[in-house]
């Protein structure tokens, strides 16, 4: 076989040769849509990467984005791999003190930064000690003031740029393409570093029918934002596929979704439940032509089953939980229903919807405890372990590795059983689980239970710790509008129908809301610190 | 990112973990249907594998298969590849001389034959100078009468194998895993060796919506032999994703093909045109039950429109043209309506459908004349050239390499021009094109046109040498049951209204049928040998 390297670009060349009309619709403002050509693009990318060069950027350099879901994020997702430089994805969401040190451990030499997120980069300049240069994108050639003097304006670079410019040809697949940083439970970020080969697989992945099902017919809307894990790598697989991509770019709203999906005809969307949650919301009030949608894809945290029945049911939309993390390009599962379960009743199908699904292709998956891999029965739990050509081998320059990559696993601390279907269903993090009295007790299953109730519109429970049993469930529960904590006694008695006795929380509290990670997950870790004086009735 | 092998090991172990009571039907003979489970499937392969390591299969051997599409074939597709040896599947059609020299030259040592083909190895033992051992396939223990003492039965081998066997974990992805010989038009067949990468890639690219769209919900039916470009790539693709498999047996008609496709409901099915008008006849002749079909694809020679208007139009049956060659995998592209289509005519829908399709992702194509790549103008022909992950860099040792692999591209000998959208549309093979005064005949084109009639059963347009233009086309036509040579002005009008004057064949002439290769493409050169006493009227 030819020895033809699996990297991003032939992407660029595949949808400027065969989909140079199709658009990338970009949402720049609250009032602005702009729409260009994938032609357009492939010629404004190969001119910024052209620009980049000219200012400094290498091979190998690594090249921060600190942007919304827009078009020129999507000029950079391809130019700076397509060169041999990697791009940096900056969470936007991170405090100053995460930001600099993801930065600096990075060591980005150019920073591409939407205008309106500039300020927090000015506030942090002085204490990034690798960036050389600054890109300001925006529609105008206008640049911000600013301390800093190696400063250009995107559009302006662009302009000056020429149009023969050629990406290498002899580009390695091993070589790292891009990377982003996540969250740990505890100190900085620790980072992940994408290779070409990955990013290329794992896009292709998208375009399976039980996968994404990403092709030239979709019209795909990352909500999951491209700061975040690829956006889940579906800019990568629309331009490949030649898909029309909408992004909705900054400060979006439940709102602005459905205008979205309605307006460009949308057929996939994907993002967090919290979104759809909103969004389901809005559309209670004032009903909308979602009738575009072929599939809405969900992950990041479990998707209640009530939220997955309202979608399918009341409203007809597909939605399919995703399972992945940062430190696996993210897919490595979508629950679908598969032909043994046409005969299913509409309640065991949603149970299935609300698992993690089905393992992709060429990924492994295991779920081990002490006595090895887990029984496919739906009950043993274990850990979560992961391998596979998209899955990283390693936190960049970071000692934490060794909590994670062991005998060529990614240990994902995710605590998941098997159904018998062969379907992942997480059950809890590692440090999540209530353990009382020597017996498990699944923290997201005492969630999605409660989340059925229409009084509630999120929960989360927690371990509290208990003299008896070492620990016990304390359920925190923000209400849905119109509601008053008068239905707690009618919570716990609708919830001793679901569950064991012994895993009813101790008790129900109300609170306002559940603090959340920047990128929509429960921050558990928060909310026990803040009921950390929470006393449990003995 | 890790640095997990793409091997086909790991097709494999997914099927078995995940859809273990998922189906293989295999037609062993002309009244028996036999039942296996992918479980069931994947014990056995393990078997065979431990089975054939014991009779002295090592790594890199090459085990030669004859046989038919059937269960056990299956389990030699993944049996041999995974232990690290190479399957050698041998086109079961091929003349003794044929078949002597490429078991020779392919050095194969053992033989994995189906006991109704075993009279034609048998015949040819005395040549053969590398065969060290035969297994025998059927459905009992006994073995047929040989002069040849090394010989084993499948099913005892199999009964006799432990349970315990495991492959091995440490294949490289670069290891050859399959070869086919391809028919060369001088000469002896030219030998291709497939690596377990192009194969993996190559599987995974049957599951895209654009392409085959192969899933777990998928019955495919390839009627394509699996001694022929590794069943184009069906059968690897179906046990990875799950899809149920239907495999047709020996001696298959159109008869039982419709049964197959009522019965097991099948979604999908593979292969040449000519299998197609065999089944639209029985079709027309009484209406079956064909409305599980989600996508017939048909390839290895053009498709008439006629035939694809039919099948679309007439029985509602969405039917697809694609391009490959033993050299690439073999799916290089595959014809499907773009969104932009959706306006378009009947008419102009058909004749996308006609073209070779849109090249498939990882995969580049060019096409070339004189003055560089053509224009996307569907006029200007030029040679097809390709290169990609699937696609082949040399005939296995076989000086005639250099014939069509040269600056990294496989040169396919193939004339085609480049639509506006993109497709591919084979005009002609460099061997066929009629060159009438300077200018380029497609006999293709020709050949379509006269197809549309409803006179014409098939019809093969070659040159014949021509004193003043050099060459002229002639038209050799097998008529539809029901028709006579009276038909010949009608067809000659016919034409005049569909192709430039100049292009009109200087005559019609009616043969009984047209020779073909053992895959069933027009034997173009045997017909021009059988015309060559033809004299044209000057």
């Amino acid at each position: 076989m030819m020895d033809t390297q699996l990297v991003l670009n032939g992407f660029v060349k595949r949808v400027e040769t065969y989909f140079p009309h199709k658009e990338i619709v970009s949402r720049t403002s609250a009032d602005k849509i702009h729409r260009l050509t994938y032609k357009d693009f492939a010629t404004r990318t190969r001119k910024l990467a052209s620009a980049l060069e000219k200012i400094g950027m290498t091979k190998g350099m690594k090249v921060g984005s600190f942007a919304w879901n827009q078009h020129r994020h999507l000029e950079a997702y391809f130019a700076v791999p397509c060169t041999g430089a990697v791009l940096h994805m900056i969470n936007i969401r991170l405090a100053d003190e995460h930001l600099e040190y993801i930065i600096n451990h990075a060591q980005d030499e150019i920073l591409l930064v939407d205008i309106d997120l500039f300020e927090t980069i000015e506030r942090i300049l002085p204490k990034l000690t690798t960036v050389k240069q600054i890109v300001v994108m925006s529609d105008s050639d206008d640049l911000p003031e600013s301390q800093f003097s190696a400063l250009y304006s995107y559009e302006k670079l662009l302009a000056e740029a020429p149009d023969d410019y050629q990406f290498p040809t002899d580009l390695d697949e091993n070589l790292p393409a891009a990377m982003c940083y996540t969250s740990a439970t505890t100190g900085f970020p620790k980072g992940v570093v994408y290779t070409h080969r990955g990013l290329v697989l794992h896009a292709i992945n998208l375009g399976l029918v039980d996968s994404f099902g990403l092709s030239e017919r979709s019209v795909a809307l990352p909500v999951v934002p491209m700061f975040h894990v690829n956006a889940w790598g579906i800019p990568f697989a629309s331009v490949n596929f030649g898909a029309k991509l909408v992004l909705p770019g900054p400060n979006f709203t439940s709102h602005t979704l459905i205008d979205l999906i309605e307006e460009e005809r949308v057929t996939f969307t994907a993002g967090v439940p919290t979104i759809w949650m909103g969004v389901l919301q809005e559309l209670e009030k004032t009903p909308r032509d979602m009738s575009s949608l072929e599939m809405v894809a969900a992950g990041g945290s479990a998707s209640p089953p009530a939220l997955i029945q309202k979608f399918t049911h009341k409203f007809g939309i597909p939605y399919k939980t995703v399972y992945g993390m940062t430190e696996t390009s993210p897919i490595v599962s979508v629950a679908a229903l598969t032909s043994e379960m046409d005969d299913w009743s509409e309640e065991e199908k949603i149970a299935a919807l609300s698992t993690q699904g089905l393992t992709v292709p060429l990924i492994e998956t295991e779920i081990i405890n002490e006595d090895g891999e887990v029984p496919a029965d739906g009950q043993t739990m274990g850990e979560l372990r992961i391998r596979g050509p998209w899955i990283s081998s390693e936190y960049y320059n970071d000692e934490r590795t060794i909590d994670a990559y062991r005998d060529g696993w990614l240990y994902t601390g995710d605590i998941a059983v098997r159904t018998p279907q062969g379907n992942i269903k997480i059950t809890d993090r590692t440090k999540d689980l209530i353990k009382s009295g020597g017996e498990w007790i699944s923290s997201v299953d005492l969630e999605n239970a409660l989340m059925a109730h229409d009084a509630v519109f999120e929960a989360a429970v927690i371990a509290i710790p208990h003299i008896k049993w070492q620990e016990r469930p304390l359920a925190c529960v923000v209400l849905q509008e119109g509601y008053d904590t008068s239905v707690k006694e009618e919570l716990k008695t609708f919830l001793a129908t679901q569950v064991a006795k012994w895993w009813m929380p101790d008790d129900i509290v109300f609170v306002r809301e559940i603090p959340k990670t920047s990128v929509g997950k429960f921050l558990k870790a928060k909310l026990r610190d803040d009921m950390k004086d929470y006393q449990l009735t003995p």
